[in-house]
């Protein structure tokens, strides 16, 4: 039982990292497997990752998107195909070289994506215009071997969805592109209540083997960018590759122009990091396990009238909300109290028998901890609201610190200085030259995390390092 | 295009086994992947399983499991901890020896099933009574290195789900695998439509590990068994292997009692082979990736009058029912009427401009071919009886088919002979001796597919091999 209490968890504004690591293992999201850099991720993590996966996969089928499933291993000719794909990935690649009691002639690799296996599909079922475009994603684990790694933000496996389309030309592949990365954009704002800034990056930080990579970047507590989506035209690179051709309307063969996509579990670690406080998780009710716990107050006498009224409130919210009814005898309210409080419960109703006899219950927040009564008779629209209103507020008080923390630097002794001294995004125009962005990253440690769609051009404007004519306007931070 | 006609479908009484090849691929649920034994699940094969998993899901939830996410690799040394366990599955497994660019210490199975790595962390999980039970599935990927494969039946990888619990009586374990082995027969009969038997396995048929092994088992039309689920009573073998144990009510440190059950895509395949027919498949509509096709039918003047129509009809349908709306202009009627005759679709919905006029619409059977006219203002809830009744009528013919292939044999020349000229199950008593059992295997290729709770005791009969005391009584079937 002590091993549940939320004492031991030292400050998050203190050791944001000591304090992720310690509610992590608190509130059960995962536990270390005994094997280098693998996580088991618990069932009050893995529901989150399930309410994740049917928010965005009701928005990929609204889109047209259908799933499927391609196998877990790639043999190493096909993942050598594409040539900056194979150097990107190869690293880190885990190998299958024997099946049973068999030697491999070929090894295998446990995929750490999927272009390879599924360009190899694509390459047989596309023939014609008329297949075109295909929309599929795939939710599946994936593979990367890891020297340093971190609970859902970096591990050696980890779940996540991949969606890999095939258009008839550049213009239809960008527009699918740019429609992701809007989906990743607005599902992150809406559902999880973290601000995210979407735009391009530079070619140094791109995917391997794309045209261009998009991506969706989020400020964490301790002012590092943490990726939170990709989505890349991959241009006709693997359709030539892996020769998937189509003919075209005009009756001539055409390579056909891709896109691939995705986020993982990593979201759970970023929505750990952004909204938890010193006693705990704080999820936001669109994708908590539990938006909301009913905890029964009583003295003996009156346990089983209070119990029965709890439990009538139960019957009612469990219609709308997904709430879990706290009627454990063995635990006094206090360590329930902090229980859901470390477990991130939004919205905590308490009932003891002087609320029965006022035919009220009071209301705790678990992100504001403030405490208001409210009538038996209005309880399901009035919990409606307070949600409603809480998962608005978590937003916003994202989005606040991220745009008190995105600066412009003038000069780059100020870019060094806010880098330095105060972390968080800076702004500022740069050549385009990698150079430029090595010299960044070198003596700030901050990399270029994107090109905003309005600093594509930065015309008139000095790159930041070198002083010549600036390109682009870009975000640079340090990150996970 | 011509790719996808079903004429060259050979007839399904004629070879069954070319007949489900060629219907899986013409309907697209699957193709081969370009390594030995593996699959690509397409998104007609993928939908059917995303039915499967929200109707299964549903009823694991419903009775108190939750979902979790265990790693995909097993370290060699755990795989050895239970003695059986690693010497069923080690010939079928695929090693990992290799991360990055370093050979591994321990070679990583790729989990053929999960056991070791989920009691693994059970026994750090598992401290007292309060803890239990512990009542978590996971729906994953697996790898088994088979040697002959078949689209869904068996296949080098698949997905599952896999039941895990733990428990602190043999009783209570012993409940959880019969509540589970009655979640899957009522799942299969009820949404897949398929009769299945439920019963113990016989300890030569038994898991690798365990201390009785249920199952549920179909019959596919050439008169052989199907394994559709499992559900394990793993008594104590794991938990002493692993050190799961808890201090109980009475203080005393107690090995816990666990569980383990699964089903997979292969149920898919049962699917298609039991209810399919000459012109593709016949999919029962409760999992049916799209229930109802509107198919508009018209000629030049009318087209504008019916599109719209069509539409209308669509929109009201797909409130209640997965439907698609085939409007291509590059397709005849025709030609949409074998697409979806061959992809399954239980009900087709035709409308002209003559149907418009009576204001009705023409619905067709898929499995009956049954035709007739419904007016327009019954639409939705004729299509939600005519859906019923598919469902309903596709498990009686499956039911009727195994009833009629179960039969008793009198003596051993008996069971012989059914098992050669009519397969199916052959009901007969058992004298419990794995000599007999192998006997009837090598002269019959039959094995014993399970022991029905009613035969658990078979008191006063004899043997049907030895004629020695008989034990049960069995079903014997050749089997996939």
């Amino acid at each position: 039982m002590e091993e549940k209490l939320v004492k031991e968890i030292p400050p998050k504004s203190e050791n944001l990292s000591q304090w992720y690591l310690e509610v992590i293992r608190r509130a059960e999201l995962a536990d270390y497997a005994p094997m280098k850099g693998m996580m088991v991720i618990r069932p009050a993590g893995y529901a989150i990752w399930e309410n994740i996966q049917r928010l965005l996969d009701k928005r990929f089928k609204e889109t047209g998107h259908v799933n499927a499933y391609f196998p877990l291993f790639i043999p190493e000719s096909f993942l050598k195909k594409e040539a900056e794909h194979v150097e990107g990935f190869a690293p880190e690649v885990a190998w299958v070289t024997k099946g049973g009691s068999e030697e491999l002639q070929e090894p295998l690799a446990v995929r750490p994506t999927s272009e390879a296996i599924i360009c190899a599909m694509y390459s047989r079922w596309v023939r014609s215009w008329r297949d075109l475009p295909i929309l599929i994603n795939q939710w599946a684990n994936v593979v990367r071997w890891e020297k340093v790694t971190r609970p859902f933000l970096r591990t050696t496996e980890f779940l996540w969805q991949e969606g890999h389309t095939v258009h008839a030309t550049f213009e239809d592949a960008q527009e699918e592109v740019l429609r992701i990365l809007n989906i990743y954009r607005e599902f992150i704002e809406n559902e999880l209540a973290i601000k995210v800034y979407a735009g391009r990056k530079s070619e140094r930080e791109k995917f391997a083997g794309a045209l261009y990579t998009y991506t969706v970047e989020a400020l964490m507590p301790d002012g590092k960018a943490l990726q939170a989506g990709t989505s890349h035209n991959l241009g006709q690179n693997f359709s030539r590759a892996f020769e998937i051709r189509f003919e075209d309307r005009d009756q001539k063969l055409k390579y056909a122009w891709q896109t691939s996509w995705g986020v993982s579990t990593r979201l759970i670690g970023a929505t750990v990091m952004v909204h938890g406080d010193d006693d705990g998780l704080v999820l936001p009710p669109k994708v908590a396990p539990h938006q909301v716990v009913v905890v029964p107050i009583y003295k003996a006498k009156d346990k089983e009238r209070v119990l029965s009224f709890g439990e009538k409130l139960h019957g009612e919210l469990k219609d709308k909300f997904r709430v879990v009814y706290d009627s454990r005898e063995e635990y006094t309210p206090g360590w329930k109290f902090a229980e859901w409080e470390l477990r991130g419960v939004p919205l905590r109703i308490e009932v003891g028998p002087r609320d029965i006899e006022k035919n009220q219950v009071v209301f705790v927040r678990r992100d504001t901890r403030e405490k208001f009564s409210v009538p038996v008779q209005e309880l399901t629209p009035r919990a409606d609201e307070v949600l409603e209103r809480i998962q608005r507020e978590l937003f916003k008080r994202s989005e606040a610190f991220t745009l008190e923390n995105t600066r412009e630097a003038r000069n780059y002794q100020e870019l060094k200085e806010i880098i330095e001294e105060k972390r968080g995004f800076v702004v500022a125009p740069w050549c385009g030259r990698e150079e430029c962005e090595l010299k960044v990253k070198e003596e700030n440690k901050a990399t270029i995390r994107l090109i905003p769609p309005e600093g594509e051009n930065a015309e008139g404007k000095k790159c930041i390092v070198c002083g010549g004519p600036a390109k682009h306007i870009v975000y640079f931070a340090r990150s996970y």
